[in-house]
């Protein structure tokens, strides 16, 4: 195999710590010179040279440190309180372990033996994983302290050491996660630790957590480690494991990495040793986060009809996925001859199997592919662009017009409007030329058609592409184009045209003004004239991304909240949207995407003024209220925002991710549309987010408004809830109606709603109707986004 | 009446549309000369000479207004897409109201008789009324923005005239209340409606909505306005309002203000025309909200036996409370008779009575109360002292030992502890004498007692104090007391001591770092001697108040998320505990009020040097993890803080709510602690909150960090969710025990979690235990507060 081009998926072997016992100890009496490789400096060499891996993943300590500090910490544990103070004299403490212990934690360090590696130089292609069984989330106070103290002991060696990613160990305890968290994050923000090493933090793939021992005080041997599946036959779930539900270890991953406030150094090591759960949309969630490593032992393979070891579909389909973010894949056990045939060699080349068929990754490398295309923008947020503000230079053109879908459907649209008008002639009106692509293509399906004579003009703001426009009529079109320069809302034609042209379309349609635009242009449109396109609408769906959170957030300087406050373009790809199709729990949910709004050309209601402009822009205003089925928990970053637009007859533009496919495959010109937000937002599973977006006008600027809040089903059923309240008007006071014994129906409420009502006073108590339905109560929002037009659209 | 003080009720009289209408019209043909009052100017200056009113509130239009408005923005509505345009020419619209209608949203403004006010000086005294028929949460957008374009026409006239407060239509669709807030956020935000005009949002006070008609397109004539108790015998819940549960009226404030970014321009008016409810805590939360004006219509007033207008007793007691915020009190229909006595003046007299009732605004006037101590300090925030790290100045010395309670408790403890040690000598050290208030104390108690010989030392750190000490000791002590100056951590003292007496304790207990000083100077503390005080404890509670907010965000213009990094003092005034009694609705919450940590003096187990001193400070680390029982809806803001202290035999100290008045009734010395939130927290009814909180230290410093997530009860039941997983084991790889048949214990699920299992693969289904039991879900979390100790307590 030749050296791995730099595409190519990083491969580590995964050394336990019972293979580095079995290694003569650094400090063994056997002679050696100081310059002579240590023996794991040997194995590590061995291993590299084998040019299947790139890096080796070690355990950063040996099991003598785990003896010193279980016999401090354990025997010794910090009291928190007096109580414990108490027992610790009821039981005869060991007052020299206690002073050992007080030492340590005064001065923690190691000692020569209690440490895999010693020399600089074997760092070099080294991940160091911490010890895994520090309990930071242990339930007892004083051994999350003395873990917390170890953890940071470790990380100042490994810092020391200038090793690049250190392997924490997995969170175990839901309930205690938070001091998990807040004890990395501490980590994270100390800069005695250097501004470089990654914190990646083992997450186990399957919510079912495996337990072989290791209790708090027992401290079993680490098996979570060495890969449980092995060693334990019986999955056993913890209480913890049990009350954090389903979806206990995403949901652990996301208390941790919402407290370390999304730090750009933490990430995952998915870990791929429990069994892979296979529920539709399991997956789905991880794709947002970072996951920089998979921890992939020789336990997860199965043996095909040969032997070699493989892994199974789902396995298969996700690892493919996943490799578009060229993560390091851990291997584990590889020496243990699980399987007949492959060898210690068989588990890297099925990865580098995997690699080959991976279809994200392949089309990454394939010349001309959207993929290859948008490689370098994945994930980065952009500006959306503002041509009627701004004039486009010349390579911006440029880069558009090499769209190979967009202007094809173009032409085919004029070819099927010129069709459509048999034999009568035509005038044909391109609005916003730019560098002339669309008169080009027009020209072009004029010339399928055959007909009877066409008239076109094209109308361009931009005074230096109309050089361009001036030099291709005289070398391309044999000057049939008038050309007329200005803006298309002020400037006057000859005569009224039947089919007006333009591309004037954003990433979420109407974003780049196409709507005021074409209502000053539809003025020289003839009265059965036709626009392309003759209809557009914008829709969005719920989305989560870490990587664009982090994005949105990190790319100024300047005040990270503002960033939030105005919408991007990006190319998304460790993205999920969060919604599921319609209907949701209680029903009445729209659908995964759904549209915000449309926009139609002409519109022949508008109220025009004498020269046949619009009055007002009010009636570009717009609003949408929308309520999505969110089926998995996750966290909102913000919206991804699509258009699709109706050019003429059969033929459409799109990017919406359900119809592109369909309407304009392959098609570059637009990257979607993201609306940020500023905080993110929890959803529980089933949750329903409503989600309010305004387009908003004024006579200077056009710009949009978000908002949502969540909410969640609950059942309105038993304990009946009832509620009563003061009707003084039943007490007799002069000229008030009676209504007190007047039977009132009151809101439908639920039983996660306020109930023990009040039985005195002037009160009416009702019983519930409903029960047994679903009601909805509300759990949360965000603020709204861009008010005023912080961000806006410039240029009316 | 005299002119009512500073501190008295204001009053306004609502003076309706109807009686107004009753009024020769600005614009009659009666002569009148330009300087002549206006009949409004004439109704405003009779009422204020009543010497009852101090406000008059009108409505700011005419049913001229409305006349147009419904008939340009009813029959020609904004169209919202081609769809309405299409409906439009269908349906033969009329051409001239259309334009008028687009003329008028091009250029909005009034004619004379369209508005109750055309001069400046009736301004004076008045709180205007936006016309109450506008629709800003109509379901139709169309009438949203003519409603929004309509209300800016109206505050731009009050803005002109100069009006003060504006009150706005109530919002009246949970579903749309969002589009509401967003047309008010862009209010508050344009320059242009100036910098000072209060927007009041009418809120009515009870869940229960009231509909007259009133329909978006039907317009009905305002009746919420007109006091709808009194026209509508029937309550009439709309869909929406069943929607909203019972919370909607207080969830649409809260979606409004969270919208507005709590802009301290929006306040309430509390609308007590509908019923009261007597749901208990129903009206809690109301305490946290910035409640600047009470509607209160004579149709809220029963007769008494006399006949004369009074209030129930639920209303009198919220009306009692809420008074000590000083809220405008809007009296409505005073003139029409409703009662057989007190006539028109009846109304504001009671209310004076209930001024002169109330138990909160008369201990507020009421020299020596802590409410009058406290009152210039209600809601303002403030650091905490650091009297380790600075030395205080004489004045703040003076007003703690203006504390009338907490020195006569220290005596006593004195007291008893002297008596308790019998015939004994004793030797008394006094650490941290600040100018002597413990000495002084300790000295009166050794008289009271007397008995056999007792030494007094005194330490002090603070030299200027110390200047104090040495007088005193002169003039009132006899030089009795030998003086020390330093640091209890360092100072030699000639002998061992049997008391130690400090008063180190900040409003969270060990705040100001009394655990760390007292665990220095316990050293020269005798092995059977006592410490006043023994023991102490740190309690939190959720809390809720818009007014805390709003001051930690905008107490600096530095930056405002920085503020919420550190706690602060405060003496709560407009707040509200979320949490109720223990159990919750799952069993297991915590109590209302919750204790974090205890510390215990002097401290028996630990580990020392030679010198006597702690090892390290690792043992003062404290963390805690409470579950809280949120039983109605509410924003959480920040966690309020306490301590109780034990000093000796039955004396204690207490700031907490449910035992400071038994241990230390009218004690000034502490207001409580406040943990701040940088985002607010939405908790639904019955949610349970996990408070994190830890107590840190590291050898510089101690500090605090905190955190929450938000939990909501789900039962655990049908349809049962399943799921099935990979076991790649049971495929038959060699070495592995089979475990494919084993059944499998999942998480306890529910079903709000995931459902939809899948059925292929190697997958184990495993039914479900737990049925009919609740689980909980996530619903949200804070951010980390304070990591790292960015504020932090320092001088160890």
């Amino acid at each position: 195999m030749s050296y791995p081009d730099l595409l190519s998926i990083p491969i580590a072997l995964h050394i336990p710590a019972s293979e580095l016992t079995a290694l003569p100890p650094a400090s063994s009496s056997e002679p050696r010179e100081p310059d002579d490789p240590t023996p794991i400096q040997e194995l590590v060499s061995a291993t590299l040279a084998s040019r299947l891996y790139t890096y080796v993943c070690l355990p950063l300590t040996t099991p003598k440190w785990k003896d010193r500090w279980s016999r401090m910490c354990l025997q010794s544990p910090l009291g928190a309180g007096p109580s414990s103070g108490e027992d610790g004299q009821a039981l005869g403490r060991d007052e020299q372990v206690e002073k050992e212990a007080e030492e340590w934690r005064l001065h923690p360090k190691f000692e020569r033996e209690e440490v895999t590696v010693t020399r600089l130089e074997e760092t070099y292609s080294l991940i160091g994983m911490v010890s895994a069984w520090l309990e930071l989330d242990s339930p007892e106070s004083g051994i999350r302290y003395d873990s917390e103290l170890a953890l940071r002991q470790e990380l100042a060696y490994a810092t020391y050491l200038d090793v690049r990613t250190v392997v924490l160990p997995p969170p175990r305890n839901r309930a205690n996660v938070a001091d998990y968290a807040r004890a990395i994050n501490a980590i994270l923000n100390d800069s005695s630790f250097g501004s470089y090493m990654q914190l990646a933090v083992r997450i186990p793939v399957s919510e079912v957590e495996h337990r072989t021992g290791g209790s708090p005080s027992g401290l079993g041997p680490g098996k979570m480690l060495e890969s449980p599946g092995m060693k334990s036959p019986q999955i056993v779930l913890s209480p913890e494991a049990e009350e954090g539900g389903l979806d206990s270890a995403w949901e652990m991953w996301d208390v941790i990495r919402t407290v370390c406030g999304y730090n750009s150094r933490l990430s995952i090591v998915l870990d791929l040793s429990p069994p892979f759960p296979l529920r539709p949309g399991a997956m789905d969630r991880w794709s947002a986060e970072p996951i920089r490593h998979i921890f992939l032992p020789a336990t997860s393979f199965i043996p095909n009809a040969k032997g070699y070891p493989v892994l199974a579909k789902a396995n298969q389909t996700f690892l493919k996925e996943v490799m578009q973010f060229l993560p390091i894949f851990i291997l584990s056990k590889t020496q243990a001859s699980l399987h007949n045939a492959g060898g210690s060699k068989g588990y890297a080349e099925y990865v580098r199997f995997l690699e080959k068929t991976s279809v994200p990754l392949q089309a990454m490398r394939t010349e001309g592919t959207l993929e290859s295309f948008a490689s370098t923008y994945m994930d980065r947020v952009q500006a959306p662009l503002q041509p009627l503000m701004d004039n486009l230079q010349s390579s911006t053109y440029a880069i558009f017009e090499r769209d190979p879908v967009k202007y094809e459907r173009y032409e085919e649209a004029v070819y099927q409007a010129l069709l459509a008008r048999g034999e009568q002639e035509t005038v044909i009106c391109v609005a916003g030329a730019g560098r002339g692509p669309l008169i080009s293509r027009a020209y072009k399906a004029i010339q399928r058609v055959e007909g009877p004579k066409v008239t076109i003009y094209a109308i361009e703001k931009n005074p230096n592409a109309l050089v361009t426009l001036q030099e291709r009529n005289a070398l391309e079109w044999g000057n049939a184009v008038t050309l007329f320069f200005g803006d298309m809302r002020s400037v006057e034609l000859p005569e009224k045209v039947d089919i007006l042209i333009s591309e004037l379309l954003g990433s979420f349609g109407d974003n780049e003004l196409s709507p005021e635009c074409l209502d000053g242009a539809q003025r020289f449109l003839k009265d059965d004239g036709i626009s392309i396109p003759s209809f557009y609408t914008a829709h969005v769906a719920p989305l989560s991304s870490s990587k664009l959170y982090n994005e949105v957030l990190h790319q100024t300087i300047g005040d990270e909240k503002k960033n939030a406050e105005t919408p991007y373009v990006v190319m998304f790809q460790a993205t999920n949207v969060l919604s599921g199709e319609g209907g949701g729990v209680r029903g009445g949910c729209g659908t995964k995407v759904q549209e915000c709004w449309s926009f139609e050309h002409p519109r022949r209601d508008l109220f025009v003024d004498a020269r046949g402009l619009p009055f007002s822009n009010t009636h570009n205003t717009r609003s949408a209220h929308l309520t999505f089925h969110v089926p998995h928990s996750g966290v909102l970053h913000g919206l991804a925002g699509y258009f699709e637009a109706h050019l003429y007859g059969d033929v459409s533009l799109s990017i919406h991710p359900e119809t592109k496919a369909q309407k304009s495959n392959n098609m570059l010109s637009w990257f979607p549309f993201y609306f940020p937000l500023k905080d993110p937002l929890y959803l529980p599973a089933n949750a329903e987010l409503d989600v309010h977006l305004w387009r908003m006008t004024s006579r200077q600027k056009v710009w949009y408004e978000w908002y949502a809040e969540s909410f969640l089903p609950v059942p309105a059923q038993s304990p009946p809830p009832t509620f009563g309240f003061i009707t003084p008007q039943s007490t007799g006071a002069p000229n008030t109606p009676r209504q007190g014994s007047t039977p009132v129906r009151p809101p439908r409420p639920s039983p996660m709603l306020d109930a023990s009502p009040s039985a005195e006073g002037h009160a009416a108590f009702v019983d519930v109707l409903g029960r047994g339905e679903l009601s909805r109560v509300k759990i949360g929002q965000t603020s709204l986004h861009n008010p005023g037009g912080r961000s806006s659209w410039i240029g009316l």
